[in-house]
């Protein structure tokens, strides 16, 4: 199934980046693959954990156990060589944040929850991997900062659940749904958006 | 119920301390808002997840949601004058902090579980929403370094169960404790009580 | 049973680890008690919870509960004399490592899950205790910068499913297994072993 790709590749994406963060802390190799698989399951687990679904995903398929072990090594070896993939990782990361979204609303909607619970899993599912790994690495999560990052989550599920309302196959509500969460996520870093800020000379840009 | 209607002041004084941490953070709103949820309901998310009561309490009742939202939103606005407030949102967290603990306690024998457990899932209910939030700051929870505030929860869990054995109606008993947990809570703020240290040349009042 | 008994040496030792830390962070009483308590059963409550075992296993066993308590009790009472007892402590901390991670390799098996899975929550039972008593002290967790103390757990789990296949008696099975775990540990800080380091110029040792 195309999704099930779509999750592998965000889990690739996702994994790498917590190896880079890891990296970035100068973490032994133990280290930084606990935090890589933290980073791409992590949100997964929290949503499976609050809504009682154990034991959770990852124990029951190792598919994603493997993928992550392969971007680790993947990611150390080419360490140095990272930075001419950072284009090719943004997009696999941005694919995996509208995928892991739509995971979550999914869950939700299975679990019986309302709209705005399963839209709250559905953020969950595609941020809260990085909000662990930065925790881990004793970091006020990126994501609380200075990013669009989890607004376009939830601006995907207000969409899922607006889209399903119309007459149009349930399949296209997923691609529609995955592509705005995709497409505010693009234009967010190309155009440098952020939240309004509340402080006064702040210059947080990255 | 007026147990109900406590537990919605509690909340609205647990998100707004959390709303105020934020802002000394300079997260962005939706780093502020996570930060007031996490601290309204944090301790019993925790609570809940560890007795096995999934889904967590607040997937299935949406009012907490919007009282916590509806602070949120109170709390960044009039964001400069909340210090003039400062006394009824002690109050409000201080009553809060009672309410807490009794839910805690009472989910705890709910579960069949000892007083003991029942007495640190009442401390937890009351004072992890905080802890999490700390973590979440990059701080080290206050609650483990200069409050009385989770002893008073300790406290009133013990009395919980020595003054169910009185012959005394059960609302008493409710009353009763939720009414230690509060007054040691104030003495010891009044007072500027705090557990004995085992440092020397600590001043670590606030 | 031994292991049972083995287990409270752990505890024991876990916990007074976590009093060391808590000290040193300069925690009041309250902080001190809460940072053992989960040094020695947070690995175990996250591998329970993770596992849909709920309520977590201290809470219907409160053995561990008290071991804890006077574990902590002696320890801040003799905390200027602990060095003289460093290498009891260790080898305390690592039979309690080698049998956490046996109990949580039983678990897994015992909930229907995959080698590599019990594995994995073999080494979570075993050192994310301590894990979470870093992050709560707002420390990068030290088992990801510079020990070997996680991958000896991954290595006695490997050789349990080995040695599993030999036919030998089961309880000899578990005794080597431990034993292994505990070899690996001790000669790792004998010799100073590390896993391998990716930064150059790094001087980590501790």
């Amino acid at each position: 199934m195309v999704f099930q790709a779509l999750d592998i590749l965000g889990t690739i994406a996702f994994a790498i980046s917590g190896v880079m963060t890891a990296l970035n802390k100068r973490l032994d190799p133990f280290g930084i693959f606990i935090i890589a698989f933290v980073t791409a399951v992590g949100g997964g687990t929290l949503r499976d954990v609050l809504i009682g679904q154990t034991p959770v995903s990852w124990m029951e398929d190792l598919t994603v156990v493997y993928v992550i072990s392969a971007s680790v090594i993947f990611a150390v070896l080419l360490r140095k060589k990272l930075s001419y993939l950072s284009k090719s990782l943004f997009l696999f990361d941005t694919i995996g944040l509208g995928v892991f979204t739509l995971i979550g609303i999914e869950k939700g909607i299975a679990s019986g929850l309302s709209p705005i619970i399963s839209i709250a899993l559905g953020a969950m599912t595609g941020t809260f991997g990085g909000v662990i790994r930065d925790i881990l690495c004793n970091e006020i999560p990126v994501i609380f900062r200075k990013e669009v990052y989890a607004m376009a989550c939830v601006a995907g599920g207000f969409s899922f659940f607006l889209l399903k309302e119309l007459p149009i196959a349930e399949n296209l509500v997923y691609i529609l749904t995955a592509l705005i969460v995709i497409t505010i996520r693009i234009l967010a870093v190309i155009f440098h958006l952020q939240l309004p800020s509340f402080y006064r000379n702040t210059q947080n840009k990255s």
